[in-house]
């Protein structure tokens, strides 16, 4: 069942966020979500032996193992889920649950081949927004960074967020101050729907100077969280969160990194679960490329200088293929090393026999008619009685 | 003999510039210099095969093959060689040979292995200065890049030059305008030697305007050319000379290079002659890096942010290996996932129980003490009367 009243979706009511879903299973999972502190990897191989209903009984119940049991003690006696399924509408948001339609189950196909147990997929995520992360999620990249962001780093975000949303792919970000607000509003600004992954509950906007922007990406896009409402945020859940960044991103893109910093946690993430990761770089001047510098260096990451090079990686094959960029082509291009020389001997205040023109250029006097000849048609030469010279320069200076 | 005051050498007569050299071979090449435009592969076997002073003759008498006859005709029939050697010495410039034990064999050495005719050693080099290749050249590094440099690419590729010339690297350029004044002056900066490789004549300076840095670069380390007194450099000599450079640096150093560059023609050489090549990242938004960028994402280059980079790079294996950047340390580094949770959860404003940390921590009882103990003992947590909170904050805001 819908929770929320922003939970629209198409008309299709197969693809409809969670209609399809019985009552109990969302209650189910909502209570797992809140019991357990994500990731845990017990539960998700609890529910997937069980399914989701009697998951949650036994660990209500205390009938799990006792790994599990221990991870969850502290909140299971409680069953907030009703409570969390009220609080979340009443914000608008809906519960995701893998037996929806709309539950981006190939981009968390990842998850179950990550080595890392903290790599486990989201027993849930409650979802704001008209968005279906199934499909947002396909073609998309995952756009992290510096918080303290220069003007350098938040410009060639917006720039790059914008070009490639307006190409049809998703940013992904987390709504940080810095690099992440600015891969949104550079996704907002070209009217693309944008994805916001957050460390809180659905119910909150975190940072809260972020409140317009997040209701902003809400509003056409998607705001993501498997935290329960009223759930504040801490460095730990970031780092959890940064993990379902990494997944629902076709690839990774580090914009501006320190030489120690979070994002370069999110692109370790990526990097497990088998996505591409990308850095800008920037100023060498500049503390805050030296973890994208890094990255590349490592070869941990593949330097992007253009978005074009983002949508040759996370875009289609053979669709999105991003040609070299071209550089002035000049009028002396693809000749011959003789002939060449014969251009740079050629006289422009002067005309000279061909014979001198050979001296200078240390050329046989075969291969200085030959090369006059050609740069004649090239228009590189000019001939006037026996003599030849540069022909008088065209256009500006 | 040398030839030209400049020429002082140390004092061991065997290595003093060319101080063992007989006059006829220095008569020999310098005729052999002039005679053939280089690079030309022919020639060098030719005086491989008779030595310097037979191959001068055959090829003033036409007694050589076909091929090197065409390539020599416009000017084998003259001897300038007395002409150039007194030349060159008014210009304080003398001639270093193969025979010379200054000659960069090593360096040199990499022209045999390369597949390109083009890449063929040269036959002689003019030399201005104190400086002694074949040492300069040991520990070495060639900086490239565009005349038209930004402000960003001046001051990246001086502080590279005097990072790496204080480090006892030598910065080898072409004494063009932008990033190879940049590099000569950094270089310079420090009281370091610098090489400078001409495309023109040893009694020029070009550009003029480098008049006086060409002269302080010869005061102190080296100007270096293959061409004869009196040539005036044209488009085809840069790009013959940039093979010295690629050959004579123990790796090449892109700071600036459009989307096509000269300094592209560069890096191509120094790659084919096995040198590594290593590219200074930029902004994004600038048009000048675009080709730093590019050698980097197709792997013709390797990124460098440091002069540890480098220097890691064209240095003593071992001695300059670079360590990564390491950023700041945390208090919190190194806590597990669960000890972590604890200390975010732990309130800043209050004291709260055990039980109550665990369960905003979503950690069990068993886990929140173990935690709380080792946040204490890290300074992290604060215990009074059965309640826990964090430190109150010391220093700045």
């Amino acid at each position: 069942m819908t929770v929320g009243p922003a939970a629209t979706g198409p008309p299709d009511p197969g693809a409809a966020g969670g209609s399809a879903v019985p009552e109990e299973i969302l209650r189910a999972r909502a209570y797992l979500l809140r019991s357990v502190e994500p990731p845990n990897r017990r539960l998700v191989r609890l529910i997937e032996e069980y399914g989701p209903v009697e998951a949650a009984d036994r660990l209500r119940r205390g009938a799990v193992p006792d790994a599990l049991l221990r991870a969850a003690t502290a909140r299971r006696g409680t069953d907030h889920s009703t409570a969390d399924l009220e609080a979340a509408a009443a914000a608008g948001a809906r519960l995701l649950v893998p037996e929806d339609p709309q539950w981006p189950v190939w981009p968390f196909a990842a998850f179950t081949t990550a080595e890392s147990g903290q790599l486990a997929p989201p027993v849930a995520l409650w979802a704001r927004g008209p968005g279906d992360v199934s499909v947002l999620a396909d073609r998309s990249v995952t756009v992290v960074g510096s918080r303290a962001a220069t003007r350098y780093g938040l410009h060639a975000t917006a720039e790059f967020a914008s070009a490639l949303a307006r190409r049809g792919v998703t940013v992904f970000s987390g709504a940080a101050f810095g690099i992440d607000a600015a891969a949104h509003r550079g996704a907002l600004a070209v009217g693309a729907p944008t994805v916001a992954v957050l460390a809180c509950g659905p119910d909150r906007a975190y940072p809260a100077a972020h409140t317009g922007l997040i209701e902003r990406i809400a509003a056409t896009g998607l705001v993501l969280s498997e935290y329960p409402p009223g759930t504040v945020p801490g460095r730990l859940r970031f780092l959890v969160r940064n993990r379902l960044l990494a997944a629902l991103g076709a690839g990774c893109l580090v914009v501006e990194a320190g030489a120690r910093s979070g994002s370069r946690r999110t692109a370790a993430d990526s990097a497990a679960l088998g996505r591409p990761v990308m850095a800008v770089p920037g100023p060498v001047t500049s503390a805050l490329s030296v973890g994208c510098h890094e990255l590349v260096r490592s070869g941990q990451a593949q330097l992007v200088g253009r978005p074009e090079d983002v949508l040759e990686t996370v875009g289609r094959l053979g669709v999105d293929l991003a040609v070299p960029p071209a550089g002035e082509r000049r009028p002396t291009d693809g000749l011959a090393a003789a002939t060449l020389a014969v251009h740079d001997a050629l006289p422009a205040r002067a005309a000279w026999p061909p014979a001198r023109i050979g001296e200078a250029a240390g050329v046989a006097a075969d291969g200085v008619r030959a090369a006059l000849t050609e740069l004649e048609e090239r228009g590189l030469a000019e001939y006037h009685q026996g003599l030849w010279q540069r022909p008088a320069r065209r256009g500006g200076p």
